[in-house]
């Protein structure tokens, strides 16, 4: 095509993890280039013949040797011409949501290192405007786990009640009432209790739980509308 | 930069208007080109030296001569490769609401016309993935207007409550509870009656409404959740 448009076009994928209580982001450190030695997103130039989503997990698998089941386009940044130093760069962002403890991390060809920091630990000074993209994508998040079942894909299969209300509280910041959270939550008939226990710190074993995702399909089509308000 | 990627970038604009019971769409007849005379979203190609947001504004007023107030950002269209003709193009939508009543269309220098379609009865065959664009858009106007007071910015200043109920339903395109909406509606706070009568097809006169954005700007920093649901 003869146009005369010097704008180049990227990707970024932030990815969400749930480890020890605490949501974790995956970084990686740069290898090359200007910002070598800073940590960054995940992320890089999309190739003439791959799709934005392609170039995506073709990143996450060159730079952290990781493989992601989902992800969602959370938003393009280009309206700040500056932030990339090279030159005009956009950037579509796309975020994951992983069980983080099954994942193993490898930088590969591309990243020097890479890395699960809790969110509230991350490095201050993140390459280009990868700080205001992981506020973007925690805010979406936060929303998201309200109206949304996206909780049960950062943790395991099977889970102890108390792990997900911590879940909640811990990424929403907020205190809740922990029996109307239960009640609300078995209420959908999206959770289940299984037959096995979990280890709990103190007390009786508590039973094990899982999300019931096909039941949760089933619902969604039949106009359901999954909530949870703190208010 | 020294990169070889052979990407460009453009955006296009879904503006939805609201005019005589019905919601409309945007579009303008190409004047040039491969898919020239074919209906299309109003868009173009992004300067390197404008934000991505500053491209929509320049392009509306080029290609429909309006100016509108806020743009919410859609989505990115870069997966499907041959998506445009030209080349690989991908594309950054937004979409805007207008009361669409007030504005005067004026195709300029790159449109042969411009002119609000109704939603159900756009040209079968618009240019592009512009079909496919303006679904995704519909569908997210549809999920927003149950939880952001959308609608408003669809509507003049002063409305009838009938006619905010009309919008409801075409837009949802269901049946409402006359009464419960009424209700709920008003149980906010932010829809405020006037003084003043509007013209009713029948019966006696009724009050027009307006709705109070400072109102409900103050509302939401409480934590305040608008939500319209028809179960």
């Amino acid at each position: 095509m003869e146009l005369n448009q010097n704008i180049h076009v990227a990707v970024d994928a932030i990815v969400f993890g749930y480890t020890a209580g605490k949501l974790h982001v995956l970084l990686i450190k740069q290898k090359y280039g200007l910002l070598k030695n800073k940590w960054a997103l995940v992320g890089g130039f999309v190739k003439d013949d791959e799709s934005l989503v392609d170039a995506v997990h073709r990143e996450l698998y060159e730079e952290a040797g990781i493989r992601v089941n989902y992800l969602e386009q959370l938003y393009t940044f280009g309206d700040a011409l500056d932030r990339d130093p090279r030159g005009r760069v956009i950037s579509v962002a796309y975020f994951a949501l992983v069980n983080s403890t099954t994942l193993e991390l490898k930088a590969d060809t591309d990243a020097e290192d890479a890395a699960w920091f809790p969110i509230d630990a991350v490095p201050d000074e993140l390459a280009f405007d990868h700080a205001h993209i992981l506020r973007t994508a925690h805010q979406r998040l936060q929303s998201k786990l309200t109206y949304q079942p996206v909780g049960f894909d950062l943790l395991p299969e099977r889970f102890l009640f108390s792990e997900l209300e911590h879940l909640y509280t811990t990424i929403l910041g907020k205190e809740i009432d922990r029996r109307n959270f239960r009640k609300k939550m078995l209420s959908f008939g999206i959770v289940e209790e299984t037959n096995e226990f979990g280890d709990k710190k103190s007390g009786r074993p508590a039973k094990l739980f899982t999300f019931n995702k096909l039941k949760y399909n089933e619902l969604v089509e039949n106009g359901f509308l999954f909530e949870i308000n703190f208010a």
